[in-house]
């Protein structure tokens, strides 16, 4: 079973659950961090929210507070704290009633007994015309008594939380929150949610704030810091948000007579409105009526900048659908069969989840969407990775940009070099040459093998001559028939026919190779079967060669030496006789094969056949062997390398996908120092060329740097070591086993 | 003069000049930055310095600190601070002789007259053994009065500093420092250089302490913060140091209680070790001396800490030349031809220039190295540019990692799509093909060509016929000799016959095309002179055909009646009506050209040649014509697209290079309606396949969403406004110069 395979070297990667709730996005909702701690966020939230509830037209009916992380409760309550001076900030023209509650739903052992029970209250204004109906909810998620970081607080109380649960809660009461405006008019909720200390702050379990809440990417309201530094805090704070994928939607902070708001303003220009608040009383007996009152029309100015950024947003991802289909022009689509409402827009990913916006009866949603075939085999499962890559892609991108790679060297290329060849190339390569995905790292694999067959060979006697005089010399690949190794149009030749190798799709295309039709293992109520091609069906295998009861016994060593292997050495041989030097200007001067699995097919059984017969005969004719593990390398089946499986090793092997982690486009050809020395000479125009791979992208290889470091060793390489980040064995074979349903899809069919 | 059409249309970018003077590596050099103002930055300078000053053995003889900016001078003095306190601070058990200095290169006006004259001290201590020479320099670059920032004192003390200025002083002082310990046993020496306020608190110009000294890019010491809050202040703080390219050698910050630094050594574990030190007395009147004392044992560890750090740094650069041509296959480079210490080690690059590592007469010095052809023209030359494309890449690693993108929108893919469509796409192309380098964006136009010429002249009647029956046509391109279109097998195809498509390096080679031999102008002694080819030499043409006062002339639309004309035209004619589609198989099914400039060899005569003639031709005989621009695209002769010289329109265009600031792989072939239209159907089959372009890397569409935009309108993109940032006329037009150094040669030959 590939099942215990992929059990038996691994899972080697971990994952982290990401929220799965949908969300409506009908309500504006908005996040507020904090560029410290202690630069008011919750002056900000009640202002706010004041200025909400006091507006008129199309203004809310509702604004419901969370606050998911309390410290230093209850005497401090930002929750309360919203809930008794919001009331007193309304005075508005019109006749107004208020229904204003207050609740608390957890909180640690430590917070005096009993937990403060909910509070309801109704303030009613007297004003001109009917009577409007508002409401203002404040809540609290979790509270603990020590006015220190929750991550502290937790574990000093005793009541630490997971962040799935800080997460599904929140996610529970934003759902809850969509109700509450029924029945006041139906004008609308707006939702806050407050975050503790700075955005970079540890939550109960040590993540991150802005790591906790990644998953709803709530658009954000920045409260800066407005005293003397607070320029480099509130820019470091906005880079950390931009590090997450937030939008910031507002900065805002106090005036401390130092112009910070003025140097913002001027260095976000054009990407984010920054709003000054008069200075904050620093006496503590002062109420902050009047404070409040000389900023309502700072708050109105935030109201309405948020408004403004909730219209653009919803605008946009409602135009999204209709624009792509009139703009884009998508790989591998019928346009025609994509009707506009079928278009999927993607608003982000978080590890293995898509946000993808929808409209349902009427509702906008923001709804989670496994990505089942980890984008095409190219993601890595891994939300804590995305964050990794995230800062490590910043960082290459500011250290070097783009940088010439011939003649050249840097780290990224280099390390990852290294990388592959203990790794990937352990025991057998030396060389690694970059470009920039599966296709192109095929091609340039198949230039590889033909140079050094040539030379192996004696095509090549006189290089200068060679230039221009072996046009009659046919190179062709020995190949497999249902193989898959690209789309350029030269890794296309190396293809066995097909509809997608027709005139229509490579108009050029040839099929330049012998390609063989292998024998197919099967699994079927646990056990393998191998559904004999035509031309072997007409001998005689003995049952041990047909049916294997577990895939193991597929890969098993001893079948070298079995009947079957003999038969298909034979022929093999036949098969290649055909091609002698003598005979014919045609040559078979490389095989390339897909290790164990043909991209996302069937898992052939490549064991027995390849490992004994083509392997061994394209050795003894030195015919140049290619492994394309673009779709296997890099433990997506639960080692390094396919050729840790096969038991047998390649001249020359291609990676991409899963190299980068999928998030930026890099391939290697990786070979021998044989190979490499086929290319070596007085000239260059013996040289291997490839033209757009001039670069090897520091970005690419910083990814690949990373991501390969992390598969190889997770917990080692992760940046956190607390609870959550636990190795989940039956959430990893689950994904596992969707990650590649494609795969047992044919295993089991 | 292209020169002067390069004046014409632009140029549109504009430069910031970077820091230009090779700085040696044999002395350790450390940035302070800060999490925050008032963090101790200035105690953590005085005690690693008396802490490298105490030390015996391989400890260094001398110290240099430099403080480049200080404000509220002289009152605060960081530079004075250290004179005083280190030499207080030195007890060892060894004789001791330090001779100390004290300097401040410039002050404000505003700063009390006369500038504090520089100090010198000399102290002994008693010690067994021969007395060791010491020295301590501290200096000050620039001081203001006023202690507010930089920014603020400049304007308003009216003494505003380039940030050219300060970087060249900088870097001078460093250079200095080299000879200081030079007679004191030669025992090395280290430096310092102590930033203002956070890591991005602006510098008197404007720009980001952080920005200011990149091009340095010093390995950074970062003093975090130990207060409530600190754990975010300093992580974000690192983030900002990261997107900028340094890297941080360690984290130092105070123990205030809350266990901060536990926090941090475990989030930043195997990166960056965290020191704490124990909490600084508040009382202003402490002399900090026991403060100092009882820190003796962190500082000894954080030197130990940053000599490790630099010893690893060292041996690592030394051994990349040899690692390198051991491990990497370099593209179009034969390797037999690269000494080893001709490789050039690239440690970072800072806009136009790389920071490369070399070693002279055994000195290690890091040497800036103008990239003279852009990295092969795919850099935006832009160091501000770069830093906004770090952030933008990051942000689009955390909202979307990897995402799948056939039926899927994303807003990176479409809002580069816009942006493509209304600016090289304009006023003729409405759809838009990702993929990931120029090469392939050519086979996509290709197969896209193909299809609709198969589509216009009835070759595929029946689709599903035509899948399996066309092998018979053979599809040909028109192209000129000694165009470039990509490196892949495919691509290649579509060139004329050369030592580049030789047997060696491409075996599948057949040249599927009809290469015409166009006229092409040369400029010599400012005129353009047009050596004719040989199918029209024994042809009379007009002086005014073959000679032109200006390039200009060259592009004039009144040629398009001209003799030579209707010459090519009719040379034109005959050569593709020997492709009927009655006589044979063969057709030419798509034109390919380089609009203006063959990739960097030659400016074509093109405008009259193709646009009164090839181009005429083709579109009587409906043969779809593609412009490749992945050379000439985004300003890079100064127009956004070489269309607009030419004066005509293509119905399919390849972008790659320039389009994404070069930073990651991403290339667009952008079509007509009428070309998109070609592929509809209801079969998939039919549809365009492609498949390493699964994706539209978000991160791709991204960097050129920021690098399109830029091009387009550098200074309102822009988020700085300050004095430098303003156009400097006469380096840009050096610097498209030298850009573009191989056509200038090619012109002036």
């Amino acid at each position: 079973m590939l099942r215990r395979l992929l059990l038996l070297h691994g899972p080697r990667r971990h994952f982290s659950s990401s929220f799965s709730s949908a969300f409506s996005l009908s309500s504006p909702t908005f996040a507020v961090f904090g560029a410290n701690t202690g630069v008011g966020k919750t002056l900000v939230s009640a202002g706010l929210a004041a200025s909400l509830l006091r507006s008129h037209g199309a203004s809310p009916s509702t604004v419901l507070y969370l606050k998911p992380l309390q410290t230093g409760f209850p005497a401090d309550s930002d929750a309360e704290f919203l809930f008794r001076m919001v009331p007193s900030l309304l005075r508005p023209s019109h006749a107004v009633h208020l229904a204003a509650s207050l609740d608390t739903l957890s909180a640690s052992p430590s917070v005096e007994i009993p937990l403060p029970l909910p509070e309801e209250a109704a303030f009613s204004y007297d004003g001109e015309g009917e009577v409007v109906r508002k409401q203002l909810a404040c809540r609290t998620l979790y509270a603990w008594r020590e006015a220190v970081s929750p991550h502290l607080a937790a574990e000093r109380e005793g009541m630490s939380v997971e962040d799935a649960h800080v997460r599904s809660r929140l996610a529970a009461c934003l759902v809850e929150g969509e109700n509450l405006g029924k029945g006041n008019g139906e004008r609308g909720v707006w939702k806050l949610v407050e975050t503790a200390g700075g955005v970079a702050s540890p939550g109960p379990s040590g993540r991150l704030q802005c790591d906790l809440y990644r998953a709803f990417r709530l658009p954000t309201i920045l409260v800066g810091d407005g005293r003397l530094g607070g320029i480099s805090s509130t820019l470091s704070a906005y880079e950390t948000l931009l590090l997450r994928g937030y939008d910031v939607s507002a900065v805002i902070l106090e005036d401390r007579g130092l112009s910070n708001d003025k140097f913002l303003l001027s260095y976000l220009r054009n990407r984010v409105p920054v709003l000054v608040l008069p200075p904050i009383p620093e006496d503590p007996s002062d109420d902050l009526t009047d404070w409040f009152c000389e900023s309502s029309s700072v708050f109105g100015l935030l109201k309405d900048a948020l408004q403004s950024f909730h219209s653009t947003r919803i605008n946009r991802l409602n135009s999204m659908q209709r624009k792509s289909k009139d703009l884009l022009w998508w790989p591998f689509t019928q346009h025609n069969l994509v009707p506009v409402d079928s278009v999927t827009v993607i608003d982000s990913r978080c590890g293995e989840s898509f946000s993808a916006y929808k409209v349902k009866d009427n509702k906008m949603m923001m709804t989670p969407q496994f990505d089942a075939c980890a984008s095409w085999w190219t993601q890595g499962p891994d939300s804590n990775l995305q964050i990794e890559l995230a800062r490590d892609m910043g960082y290459a991108a500011a250290r070097y940009g783009h940088v010439m790679f011939p003649e050249n060297a840097h780290e990224p290329a280099l390390r990852c070099a290294e990388l592959l060849l203990e790794g990937v190339g352990k025991d057998w390569a030396s060389r690694v040459y970059y470009s920039d995905n599966g296709s192109t790292a095929i091609e340039l694999a198949l230039k590889m093998a033909f140079r050094k067959f040539s030379l192996d060979h004696g095509i090549l006697v006189d290089s200068d001559k060679s230039i221009t005089n072996e046009r009659n010399i046919q190179l062709k690949v020995l190949a497999l028939e249902g193989s898959y190794h690209g789309d350029t149009l030269g890794a296309m030749e190396a293809q066995a026919p097909s509809a997608y190798t027709s005139f229509l799709q490579q108009p050029w295309y040839s099929g330049r190779g012998l390609f063989l039709n292998p024998p197919t293992v099967f699994i079927r109520n646990e056990t393998c079967t191998l559904p004999l091609p035509p031309w072997i069906q007409h001998v005689h295998l003995s049952p041990g060669d047909k049916c294997f009861p577990s895939l193991a016994e597929v890969f098993c060593k001893t079948r070298d030496s079995s009947s079957a292997a003999d038969l298909y050495s034979t022929y093999i041989s036949q098969q290649l006789s055909k091609f002698s030097l003598s005979s014919n200007s045609e040559h078979i001067a490389a095989l390339i094969i897909e290790p164990v699995i043909s991209d996302g097919t069937n898992v052939s059984c490549l064991a027995a056949l390849a490992k004994s017969s083509i392997l061994r005969e394209c050795r003894n004719r030195k015919i140049p062997v290619i492994f394309d593990e673009v779709f296997t390398g890099f433990w997506r089946l639960g080692v390094e390398s396919a050729s840790e499986l096969l038991g047998c090793l390649p001249d020359i092997a291609c990676y991409a996908k899963l190299m980068t982690g999928g998030i930026v486009p890099l391939a290697a050809t990786v070979t021998t120092e044989a190979v490499f020395e086929a290319f070596k000479s007085d000239s260059k125009l013996t040289a291997l060329l490839h033209g757009h791979s001039y670069s090897a992208h520091a970005m690419g290889c910083s990814a690949a740097v990373k991501a390969i470091q992390w598969f190889r060793d997770p917990l080692t390489n992760s940046n956190l070591d607390f609870d959550q980040m636990k190795l989940n064995e039956q959430y990893s074979l689950n994904r596992l086993h969707v990650d590649h349903s494609f795969l047992f899809y044919h295993l089991y069919y």
